[in-house]
C-alpha cells in the first residue's frame, strides 16, 4: 500500500472549495456558470500538473489520463463532479474529483505503475439545478442522451443548455465516450446519517435504490367551514391528509416514504380546500418491491379520493429503476477497506449518483465516507478529515486493484 | 297578513345590486370605500321616501325609524348590512336591509300602525375584509368596541378607519345606542345547504355556532428524502398529516372541523419538511363541546409531536362563544312561517353575523332563506326570488308580532 499526502489533499480540497465559495460559508458553483467553469479549470489544471492528457467532450465532461503499460487495456475511471446545489456543501462531488487527483499524484510520488491506464472523470451537472435532468453528463456519456437533445435543454427562463455551453467556453472536441472503459468507482461523502450512527468509517455500496416521485391532485369543492355540514363536504384536504397518511403507514425501511410538498387552494382558514396537491418520493433498493409500493400508492389515491367524493389525477414526475454494481468492484472496495484496517459496512446508496448511470454500461461501484448529522446539499455539510483521507485511500487501493 | 310588493322589492334588490357591480357579474363593496357609501347613501335615500326618521352614528351604522303608537315602546330592529367581500354575491347583507325597508313600505301601504317604533338598521363593516375584526358596526352599538378604539384601527398599508370614515364623510352624530332597543331581527341568505338539501323555504335560526381558530406549527429537520432512514427521521410534514388526520377524525355534525391552509418548508420534493403549519377551524353549537374540542385539538398536537419527535407550538386566531338567540322571537318567526304556509326548519347559523353580536345585549333572532349550492361570498351566489319574498314576508310578520 502506498500512502497518500494528507497535506496536499486536504490542501487541494481547500482550493477547490474557495472557488465559488459564500460569505457565509459553504459554496456555489451551478453548473454551466462561470463559478462552474472556474472549478473546472481548476481540475484541468491539477491533471495538466500530474501529466494526465485531458480529454473534453462537447458537453464539458473532463477525463483526465495516466497511461498503462498495456496500451490495449481498457480505462479504469474513478471521479465524481464538481458543480454543486445552490448554498451547498463543499465535499458533495468535489471529494470524489479531488481523491481521483490524489490518488494519481500518490502512484506518481511512488512511481507506481499499472498495467491499465487510470483517469480521473469530472461529469458535467450532475445536480440538475437549473437544467434538468440530474447526472447529465453521465447520461451523456453512457449513450442514453445526446448531445443535440441535451444542447436544446432549456431552464425556466427559456436559455438553454446549448446557449450556456458556447457562452462559457465548456465544450471541448475529444468524444471519450468512444474510448474502451473497465470500470468506474467514485467516492462520495454518504449524505446519510448510516455511516455515523454505526461507527464505520467506510461504506462499501452494492447499489442505488429506485426513485418514484409521483404528483397527485386532489380536486373537490370549496365551501365555507362555518355552513356546510361536514356530510356535504368534497374536501379535497381531507383526501390529501388521508393520502399522506396513508403514504407514511406504508414506509418501513428499505421502503422510504416521503411527502415533501404540498399546496390547497384557496388555502384560506375558513374554506374548505377544492384542490390539494402532494408529492411522493418513494425509495427502494428492489425494482418489485418499488413498483409494488407505487401501485399501493395508486390504490390509496384512489380509495381516498372515493371516500371524500372528490377527484383525482396522478402523475409520475421522476422514475429510476434500482441499480446493483458490479459484485467483483464492490468486494475490492471492501478487500481495500480492510487491508487499511477501516471498519466499513456494506449499504445501499439513498441518494442518485452518476456512477448509478455509469453502472448501466460499465462495471461500477461506490465508496462512502460519513457525512455529519446526515447533512447535505447545505453549507454544513461536513465530514472529517481522517474520513476523507480513508476514503481516498480506500480509492487509491481500490482502482490499483481493477487496474492492475 | 298584509301583502309586500314583489315588483318594488326585487327591484330594490336589483337597484342596491348595481352599485359596485363587476363586469362578470356579482358585486364589491368594500367597508369604507367610496362603493359602500353609495350603497348607504341608496339605502339613507329609501328610507327618507318611506319617512323615516335617520338616526347615523359616528362609526357610520345607520338607523331609520317608523314611529310607533307608544312612543315610550322600545325600538323593534330589522337589518343586516350592505359592505361586502372582494368578488362577493349580490345577497349576502344586502338582503336584510332591502326586506326591512319593504317591510316598512308594506306597512306604510297598508297603512297598518305598530304600537313600539319599528326600525331599519344597516351595520358597518361586517365582513371585516380590510380592516378587522368583521361584525364591527354591532361591536360598537353594543358597547364591546369604542370609538376611540375602531378609529385607531389600520389596514395592512397602515390606514386607519378614522382616516377612512373622515375622508368618506361616514360620520353622523347620532348616538343611537343610547335608544331603548326591545329586538332585532336579521333576514340573511343561509350560505350553506342545509336548506336547499331538506327542501324548506324557512330558516328558523335558534343560535350561531361558537368558532375556534387555531395554528399548529410543527419543526422538525430538513434531511434527504433518498438518504435518511424512516426511523433517523423528524418529520414536520408527517406529525401535519397526522394532526390533520386527528382533526378529520374528530369531527361529525354538529362539531365541524376544517384544516383550510397548510404550508411545509423548504417544500421541495425529496427534502424532508423541516416546518409544516396548517390551521384548524372548529365550529360548535355548545361551548362547553367546542372547549372540549379544543382540549382534544391540543392533545393531538402534542401526541403527534411526540411520536414524531418535532417541536409543535400552537396559536390561537379566533374565538367566538356560541350565541343563542330569544326564544321567544324564535318563537315568533316559527309561527310567521308557518302562518304563512312556508316549510321551515329549527337550525344552528353555522356563519357569524350581527345578530349574534346584538343578542349578548338585546333579545335577537334570524331568518335563513336557501342559498343555491351552498355557495356564498361568489358571485355566483343565489336565492331564487319566491325565496327572497318568503324571507320579507317572515321578516314583516315576525317584526309586527314583535312591535305588537
Amino acid at each position: 500500500m502506498i500512502p497518500i499526502d494528507r497535506t496536499r489533499f486536504l490542501g487541494w480540497m481547500n482550493d477547490l472549495a474557495s472557488i465559488g465559495a459564500l460569505a457565509g460559508g459553504g459554496v456555489q458553483r451551478l453548473a454551466f456558470t462561470a463559478e462552474d467553469r472556474a472549478g473546472r479549470d481548476w481540475t484541468v489544471a491539477r491533471m495538466r500538473e500530474l501529466g494526465l492528457e485531458v480529454h473534453i467532450d462537447p458537453l464539458g465532461n473532463v477525463l483526465g489520463v495516466r497511461a498503462g503499460t498495456d496500451p490495449a487495456a481498457p480505462l479504469v475511471l474513478m471521479g465524481s463532479h464538481t458543480d454543486t446545489v445552490g448554498r451547498a456543501g463543499r465535499f458533495d462531488g468535489s471529494l470524489g474529483v479531488v481523491a481521483g487527483l490524489e490518488a494519481v499524484a500518490a502512484m506518481n510520488d511512488a512511481g507506481v505503475a499499472t498495467r491499465a491506464p487510470v483517469g480521473v472523470v469530472s461529469f458535467m451537472n450532475e445536480e440538475g439545478v437549473r437544467f434538468m435532468p440530474d447526472m447529465m453528463g453521465s447520461l451523456y456519456v453512457t449513450g442514453q442522451w445526446t448531445l443535440d437533445v441535451l444542447r436544446a435543454v432549456a431552464d425556466a427562463d427559456g436559455a438553454t443548455i446549448g446557449a450556456a455551453i458556447d457562452a462559457g467556453g465548456f465544450a471541448g472536441d475529444a468524444d471519450w465516450r468512444a474510448l474502451p472503459i473497465a470500470a468506474f468507482v467514485e467516492l462520495h461523502i454518504e449524505q446519510g446519517p448510516v455511516l455515523e450512527e454505526v461507527g464505520a468509517a467506510i461504506g462499501v455500496v452494492e447499489g442505488v435504490q429506485g426513485l418514484s416521485w409521483t404528483e397527485i391532485a386532489f380536486s373537490g369543492a370549496s365551501n365555507h367551514a362555518g355552513t356546510t355540514p361536514m356530510t356535504a363536504r368534497r374536501d379535497a384536504g381531507r383526501a390529501a391528509a388521508a393520502l399522506m397518511a396513508a403514504v407514511h403507514a406504508m414506509a418501513g425501511e428499505p421502503l422510504r416514504a416521503t411527502v415533501g410538498t404540498v399546496r390547497f387552494a384557496p388555502n384560506l382558514i375558513n374554506v374548505i380546500p377544492r384542490e390539494a396537491v402532494v408529492t411522493v418520493d418513494l425509495r427502494h433498493p428492489d425494482e418489485a418491491a418499488l413498483a409494488e409500493a407505487e401501485a399501493l400508492l395508486e390504490a390509496s389515491c384512489h380509495a381516498v379520493a372515493l371516500k371524500q367524493r372528490v377527484n383525482v389525477a396522478t402523475r409520475r414526475l421522476a422514475r429510476t429503476t434500482p441499480a446493483a454494481f458490479d459484485a467483483r468492484l464492490v468486494d475490492a472496495v471492501a478487500a481495500s477497506a480492510a487491508a487499511r484496517g477501516y471498519t466499513h459496512r456494506r449499504m445501499i446508496s439513498g441518494a442518485g449518483h452518476d456512477a448509478q448511470i455509469m453502472a448501466s454500461r460499465y462495471p461500477s461501484a461506490m465508496i462512502f465516507v460519513p457525512s455529519r448529522d446526515g447533512i447535505s446539499h447545505d453549507p454544513a455539510e461536513y465530514t472529517a478529515p481522517d474520513h476523507l483521507v480513508a476514503g481516498a485511500e480506500v480509492l487509491l487501493d481500490t482502482v490499483r486493484r481493477a487496474a492492475g
